[in-house]
């Protein structure tokens, strides 16, 4: 088989945090495959095929795109953030295990990119600097109870917490019932901070603590990041603050 | 002050995973502050001034940025992968909070770059394709308790793992422990994968499992994947072999 798969991520939205490699892999494809917006995040070039989609059918999706590069086609499957953090790249490798043998055969490369947590963490300062976990609060594909001890194990870990798929309008009361339950574990002074969008035009952040986050400010387009004990939030006047988490734990600062 | 300093991350190594922001950042800065080895991949632009230092003064370096922005240079401080995970961001706000308030009143803009973690699952397939944690094996900075103690609960949760700093000259024995540390709490069939210098010309990768997987594989330009119970690895003959952590657990896969 001499069809080549792309799986592309787009970055967190703006056009200079998309890598130049994956730009590229865009540029050389016949066929573009995704969910329709971020499609159009992707520029037009003439004599490209695009295949948009709507954002429940990931299997499919990749399916779509194997098939496609499987007759032949390069094809790049687009993906927003990095393909592998809650993207499509895990998707196409299942489809590849149950499917067509020849599919294997395929040339398939992931591209990656910059992912929601490491621009939000940018965006915050450095929530990020020490120990982290991300994790997606979605219940469609795992059981909440599963959830739920991950988030206990992660926090009384110490890890501070990327939480993807905080909410959406289908699954309104997760993020309540996780903030309700990291409450009992961490103290109310943690950080927590809601980066929506970020790097998009409508991008907006909000810095609190877990005493005062409520689920209602976040939506699907939301990163939760909730730090540790240790984290710190740096005050500005007339600018918003920074979080940031020490390097050390346990020992002195700035060494 | 009018000073500026962007913290810049450089991705993995190869010049087409630089996100065009930071390129401009640096293309931007009339100084460049960075650990040796590092600064060297930046290209050479007349008029630059050039600070580099070695790996081991983190504070340091980080001071000697803020002093140079705050005496109204543009500053670009160099962060290979990206700066927010384990890289210079949480060290310069470190010294911000630390030191001198005016400070505060500096222009410092973290851009965001792609991970060790990210290019190495992008190497590999998905293996971060469910819920993952990362986390530093390095005891400079941590009690070593600790640090099994996060391996140990990440592990017994269900998180996939990315360990930076495996080990060192320094720190002969930590990936030998932590890795039959899982042993006692994941079977032997997780696969483990041993990703050195992605993207770069000398870049390596193995792929093994938990009951056969040694530290001798890695040194400390490796980032070390450790797969969860889920994780799996489809073998293509003449080819590595793709790694990735499905998107559900305990549904049915590729719906």
């Amino acid at each position: 088989m001499s069809g080549r798969l792309a799986i592309v991520g787009l970055g967190p939205g703006a056009t200079d945090l998309l890598c130049p490699r994956a730009a590229s892999a865009l540029a050389a494809a016949t066929d573009l495959v995704g969910y329709g917006p971020y499609l159009a995040r992707v520029t037009d070039r003439p004599g490209q095929h695009r295949h948009g989609s709507d954002n429940r059918v990931e299997a499919e999706r990749a399916r779509h795109a194997l098939a496609l590069a499987a007759a032949g086609r390069t094809v790049a499957l687009v993906s927003a953030g990095d393909a592998g953090v809650f993207g499509m790249a895990a998707a196409v490798f299942e489809v590849i295990e149950q499917g067509d043998p020849r599919w294997r055969e395929l040339e398939v490369v992931v591209h990656p990119g910059v992912s929601a947590v490491l621009a939000a963490a940018a965006r915050l300062g450095a929530p990020f600097g020490n120990d982290f976990c991300v994790l997606s609060l979605s219940d469609n594909l795992k059981p909440w109870p599963l959830i739920l001890d991950r988030l206990t194990a992660a926090a009384c870990a110490g890890f501070a917490l990327a939480l993807y798929n905080p909410l959406s309008k289908a699954r309104p009361w997760q993020l309540g019932e996780a903030l309700d339950r990291l409450r009992r574990h961490l103290p109310g002074t943690v950080p927590v901070a809601f980066a929506r969008a970020i790097s998009r035009p409508d991008e907006q952040v909000v810095v609190t603590d877990l005493a005062t986050a409520r689920a209602e400010q976040a939506d699907m387009r939301t990163l939760v990041v909730v730090g540790t004990a240790e984290t710190r939030i740096i005050r500005r006047p007339g600018h918003d603050p920074w979080v940031y988490t020490p390097r050390s734990v346990g020992r002195d600062r700035a060494q």
